[in-house]
């Protein structure tokens, strides 16, 4: 795919964003089943049904540009959910695993967050503000997801694992 | 590997976010290249060599646990590579390359972001809390890189790709 304008790029990072979305919609159940302390398999429940939410505004955003929604490989998400992936299979203790996926989550939320910041800036500059601030709510929900998983970090979960 | 306890498990991140950083070691001079806005090639090349002690601060925290210095393949990191090689693939007017180079590097930086602050809250829980502080520093300056991006981005990069 040729991007020869700033719109290009836009549309590009879209796709890549939708993409991502959707495997996460798919590894948070798995993550939420994998994880033994009950503050955090919430937490990755309620995370799930807010990205179906997330999934709702892409669409959205992807009508405002006149295109139809789609998915682009992103190989960043597929790379952070195989680290997840990895941490399942390698982890012996429930604690020290519940410790590995929550960080594993918020390596995903950074990229997100990341990734929101530049499509609100992007849609911004390419005269779409009304897409920015429908992206802007996502982006505020994922840095409010991140902050949750450090507070179940430092309330438990870290702590369960170092005496494990 | 199989990891049963906390220290595994940091041990385990640390060999990721090693592996992470050599990556970033390599693309960074090659996106300072690519960059035609001079401000952020520039931006480029002085996190490339932060990123030089970034790593010696890595090889003292496995010194601190008695471990040698090795990398473990980090799949994150090679996906959000692979897409700052896509954008240089695919942008066809400089601006428009430089405004995706610039939100790769911030896609990185942010994989630093959590990866460094799981580190720093994993090192102070398994009783090293030296090495906590020492990661600390590395973690403001990835958080400055990415402000400085962001800052660069409004002045002028994401300007100039609209206008290309």
């Amino acid at each position: 795919m040729k991007m020869k304008t700033m719109d290009d790029l836009f549309y590009a990072l879209l796709q890549d964003v939708y993409f991502a979305e959707k495997q996460l919609l798919k590894a948070l159940p798995k993550m939420a089943k994998k994880a033994s302390n009950e503050e955090l398999s919430q937490a990755f429940l309620t995370h799930r049904d807010q990205t179906e939410g997330q999934i709702e505004r892409l669409d959205k955003a992807f009508e405002m540009i006149d295109k139809k929604p789609k998915g682009k490989k992103c190989d960043a998400i597929l790379g952070i959910v195989k680290e997840g992936e990895e941490v399942i299979e390698e982890a012996e203790e429930d604690e020290v695993l519940d410790a590995g996926l929550l960080a594993a989550a918020q390596a995903a939320e950074h990229y997100e967050i990341a990734r929101y910041g530049t499509l609100c800036a992007w849609a911004k500059q390419i005269g779409k503000p009304q897409i920015a601030r429908l992206l802007y709510q996502t982006l505020e929900e994922e840095k409010e997801t991140d902050e949750l998983l450090t507070q179940i970090a430092e309330s438990s979960v870290n702590q369960a694992a170092k005496s494990a």
